[in-house]
């Protein structure tokens, strides 16, 4: 068959370049292949274990948006692409001849080959695979102790709402603080607080050195010689790009293994693009390659391709992805924008940072009022804000990006001060001592003493 | 007695300027002279009546952070002030010397010369005075029908929470929708929706023509006839500049009576800064005088004034006022960022919209998971964006600042798009449909058409 536009992969990010290209270039044919019947939601999936009970309410919309928008489904496998003929071969046997292609083929767990996962049952990753996560959560239904490895997002997350269903979780970290490569310690702190509080068991600076158990996992030995006691493991890890196919195609891939693009999402050949998981980005500030894997940036690319699959249309006035992650425990948000002061310091930056505590309704008495705490870190001689962090109530979720799009446009302390933000006694903090500005208040005093 | 920093006035703006100035210039004297014994937080009035109880759950922690910081407060009155000889005078008698002057003396309600509310019992303002409004609040609680004339923010809030405590209220509104002057058309009808549901009785498009009653009131005539009973009539016909003592002292104010100020809240005489309520805006798009009352207004001048008054230090990088809104109804956050479309079609822009709807939680099978509305108002011909509205969950309050940072960096949708946004489940929308890029993508289809 033929058609103008082949995506492969139909998570978050090829979902959005068809819907949006469709809706561009309406008379285009797109065809999307993905292997997977229905499509998770795929920062939804530590949710299914808990709060959303199940796989099956966490599928994004895809089918519905494709079928909307007229966009062809097919439920297969590329096997191969030859970039020159323009031909993908699907496991079917069939050919597609394409005009522009677009890998959005993701990533998948990190599976240490140093740790003795491979031969043992109740070992789980956690892939964007609805088949194999409904399996994993049935075995799980059967397991009251599990040990989580990796205190990332997902590995926080997932430990969370597994110890709300009354399983006994305990979550192993390798560095000195859990999501230490997200956040600083101040906030991974609260996070660690308020995650005891609600019953998981947390080890840091520990390492697994392995599993236990003959045919069936029985616990882990971390290396000091300690065994924890474990009718499950979930490695948590991170996860790699999913680009095999892409380099058998002959596309140039970094030496991370991501697929390497340009600003408009276009590999070495400017009829292929790339986009999320699987593509390179540059970070916002270093211009340094960045292994930032969120749906949200994947998003973000994806509406780029999409409204540039025919021609350079949507042109883009900043370079560089920024890394926006949000999550919340209970009614505790949190998230963080660009650089940590950690990582700013490992690149070379002399910082200060501002920060500042108030509470996120007023009057506090208000009974869903939280506290807010906000950090900002800046760049000492230009003042430029480099990186922001914000721990609170629900609301953290848009407070972070109100930083994200101040970093965005490189807004320096001075310009943030004085910027104009809304407030509302049953929305935010204080108009008066509104963190966010306080912090930037903090950050200013420093410089001018 | 001598003094360096004299402010005049403890509501927002006045808690602000001196704190932090006093935070920059330890070494200076700051005294502050209000008439107030407990200033309220202003934008929390309306919840004394029901969310928040009573008045003293609504106070602004100003003498915490008065004494906190080393500012010293006065009680009493400024009778007069001579701005040569640099000396105000109290209403005790007491003279105060002072090299820098600032006038946050806020604003009163409009009292209509044409309605006859001056002879009657249970006719009432809202002023920002504890002592009036715990009176009217005693008062209140002995009526079952209340009128409430007036369909802004105030009159909005307060009639819902009244109803919420039982009372029958009837709001009174002459422009064809409820909060006409903030928000189009689309979102005021959804705010009536949701009050109506509440059981606020809404009458819109009706001019009072008198208050019923002899020596108290008995209801509202409306200039068709029409008679509403009532026990109480609440007046919420917007507010006026404080302004008396400053025209008194040769201080300039333009035609409307504000207090004109430069870029950093000097008024005619550098010495002497105006900010909050009482002082001048100018529209940041237009640059035209622009009545803007909100606190969160006035601490963003009081900030740039505390920094500013013994030398200019944090320099203003954008000019003019943005009016950022948001309230919430129930579990209905709003607000409003920069110009609504009747506005920018007023003052002569071709514009489009971009609208989009969404859920604020994904999957959006989430318990407190809730539509959201945002709507872009962008000028045609440069795709900047000139203002936007969001409806929603109460998340809103933040995601409207999101916007309000984005129009005062002057973005436009083809920057605004290629934005990269946080999002989490739990947190925010999809991010594969984030309605607040949803509407920038609608908003450029259409211009590209």
């Amino acid at each position: 068959m033929k058609t103008d536009v082949l995506v492969i992969g139909s998570s978050a990010a090829g979902l959005v370049v068809p819907t949006v290209g469709k809706r561009v270039n309406p008379d285009k044919k797109f065809t999307v292949v993905t292997k997977q019947n229905k499509s998770m939601i795929p920062c939804g999936i530590p949710y299914i274990f808990g709060s959303v009970g199940k796989s099956d309410n966490n599928i994004l919309p895809a089918e519905k948006m494709y079928e909307q928008t007229g966009v062809e489904v097919i439920h297969d496998e590329v096997m191969s692409v030859d970039k020159n003929t323009k031909v993908a071969v699907l496991a079917s046997g069939e050919s597609i001849s394409f005009e522009i292609l677009v890998f959005a083929t993701g990533s998948e767990p990190v599976k240490p080959k140093w740790l003795n996962w491979q031969d043992k049952e109740n070992v789980f990753f956690v892939p964007k695979d609805k088949v194999y996560l409904d399996e994993m959560q049935q075995k799980l239904s059967a397991c009251n102790s599990i040990v989580t490895i990796g205190a990332g997002f997902i590995g926080v997350e997932i430990s969370d709402e597994l110890t709300k269903t009354g399983k006994k979780v305990t979550l192993i970290e390798k560095l000195p603080n859990i999501l230490g490569l997200a956040f600083d310690k101040d906030i991974s702190e609260k996070v660690e607080a308020v995650l005891k509080e609600r019953g998981v068991n947390i080890l840091t600076g520990c390492e697994v050195k392995e599993i236990t158990g003959t045919t069936k996992v029985e616990g882990v030995k971390l290396s000091d010689g300690t065994v924890i006691a474990a009718d499950a493991v979930i490695i948590s890890m991170g996860y790699k790009p999913n680009t095999q196919l892409a380099k058998n195609s002959g596309i140039i891939l970094n030496d991370q293994g991501f697929i390497k693009v340009d600003e408009y999402m276009r590999t070495c050949d400017t009829h292929i693009f790339a986009v999320g998981d699987c593509a390179e980005k540059k970070d916002f500030v270093t211009g340094k390659s960045a292994p930032i894997m969120l749906a949200s940036t994947a998003c973000a690319e994806a509406r780029i391709a999409g409204m540039n699959l025919f021609k350079l249309s949507v042109i883009k006035t900043f370079s560089g992805t920024i890394s926006i992650f949000s999550t919340a425990i209970g009614n505790n948000g949190f998230g963080v924008a660009g650089m940590t002061e950690a990582q700013a310091i490992k690149e070379g930056f002399e910082i200060i940072t501002g920060t500042a505590e108030g509470i996120d309704r007023h009057p506090g008495s208000l009974s869903d009022s939280h506290k807010q705490y906000v950090k900002l870190v800046v760049a000492k001689d230009s003042g430029v804000i480099l990186g922001g962090a914000v721990f609170g109530g629900l609301s953290a979720g848009e407070l972070i990006n109100v930083i994200g799009v101040a970093i965005q446009n490189r807004m320096d302390i001075n310009a943030l001060f004085i910027t104009q933000v809304g407030t509302h006694p049953l929305l935010t903090a204080s108009p008066a001592a509104y963190p966010l500005i306080k912090a930037v208040e903090s950050a200013i005093i420093q410089l001018n003493k």
